[in-house]
């Protein structure tokens, strides 16, 4: 069985480091793609180009709004190391860059060293009602997941709480297992924190900047989200995402506009 | 009078989108020019080529190690918006290239929105005394700064207090005010947070991220920095700079490694 992240972010190597694509509506927010799935695309992109086993971080400044449909990947290979690798990708549609992003990349297995994490999983209940697997209002992606959050949550938002984070589990409707690729689109998944202050809408992503710190282990992953520094409209969000072990697997921060 | 930072971060134009700058042994750890110092020169290069006012946020992947001596820029506009502009700037030096950033500028004045932050800078006793001024070691850079910390804190950490943390005052030596450009270089100019670890070292960064958040009072600047997820030798450190009116100026984050 073909997953639907998996389709979405397939790719076909056109030669010279290009590479094609296509994403479907059932992605999208108000008919856009999610940023996080894209990235995960851009890392495909990344990984094939580069021959590199895992992405270790990743940053992707979004230039202009995709539309479902087709896109090209461009890959500039910016150094073929021995450890680590960097790569530039261009996401196109219809001769306009959607986005670019840089990824470093690297093998996770070889690397050894002190361990020492202040980084633990929120608590949540698993006696909790799993919710998602439809589309609320115009965001048709939330069909895609399904969440346990143990607080007030939803994307419409009707009581917020005047705290702007977020915490709770995430995993594919579908079935498909976390993995590093789909970290950043797990991450970006959940609705903005902002909306716990009633500034809910389109909130558009300047920039969004993931490191990849292990490769998750199957089942739910717990996400943790929060904006510290909301000024003039412009928010950080800071989110870390861990596996079922309760292993930190990325972690993200994004900088983003509130609704106009 | 001129200031060393923009003595160090000061560019030629020569055409097509190249600069020239060159940056003496003054800002060197171990011979190797501070990574938030090359970061400022990446800046100047985006703002010259974009003409924007402000950074708003950057990205930068250190590919080898720079020496002190001339380098180039290679800037690309990727995106020249009304709001928004977006540049990709290569820093190359003899003929090899040592980082990559990717620099979203704007114009901070014209952002409106709310506006709530959760970060307020931590309270440092203006009693403490002034230190640095000299360089430390093998840390020539240290010369540059002059530090006001609460704790145990230097840069060979005779005691290391096991807590990845550091915060304190900083500022330039040669009185130079600080600016959104020098933020990144303020950022860095602290000790690895890891030197309270014992893990004392050359912690090469992988990549390094700020966004740029509002253009700083003059006077001492306050840092808080810590490490909170530290696996296999990889670490993450994040950071935030205040103003000396407590406007947060500036928030970073890196991946990097423990020292081999």
């Amino acid at each position: 069985m073909t997953h639907l992240f998996d389709e979405a972010t397939s790719l076909v190597d056109v030669g010279n480091g290009r590479y094609r694509g296509e994403v479907g509506d059932e992605w999208s927010i108000a008919g856009v793609p999610n940023g996080g799935l894209l990235m995960g695309a851009a890392l495909r992109g990344a990984l094939a180009a580069t021959g590199a086993f895992d992405p270790l971080t990743m940053t992707t400044h979004f230039l202009s709004a995709s539309s479902p449909g087709p896109f090209d990947l461009v890959v500039d290979v910016v150094k073929q190391g021995r450890r680590f690798s960097t790569a530039s990708v261009a996401l196109v549609q219809e001769d306009r860059e959607r986005s670019r992003s840089l990824i470093t990349l690297g093998d996770l297995s070889t690397m050894s060293g002190p361990t020492v994490s202040r980084l633990q999983p929120p608590d949540v209940d698993e006696g909790i009602a799993v919710t998602g697997g439809a589309p609320v209002g115009f965001v048709r992606m939330a069909e895609r997941f399904e969440f346990r959050v143990p607080e007030i949550f939803s994307w419409a938002n009707d009581s917020p709480t005047g705290e702007p984070e977020i915490h709770g589990q995430i995993r594919f409707a579908d079935g498909r297992e976390p993995d590093l690729v789909s970290a950043p689109l797990l991450l970006d998944a959940f609705p903005p924190t902002t909306f716990q202050l009633e500034e809910v809408g389109w909130s558009p992503t300047l920039e969004m900047t993931v490191h990849f710190r292990a490769r998750p282990a199957p089942g739910w992953c717990t996400g943790a989200l929060e904006a510290r520094n909301i000024v003039a409209g412009l928010f950080e969000e800071d989110g870390v995402l861990w596996d079922s072990t309760g292993t930190v697997v990325a972690m993200s921060r994004q900088l983003a506009m509130l609704p106009a």
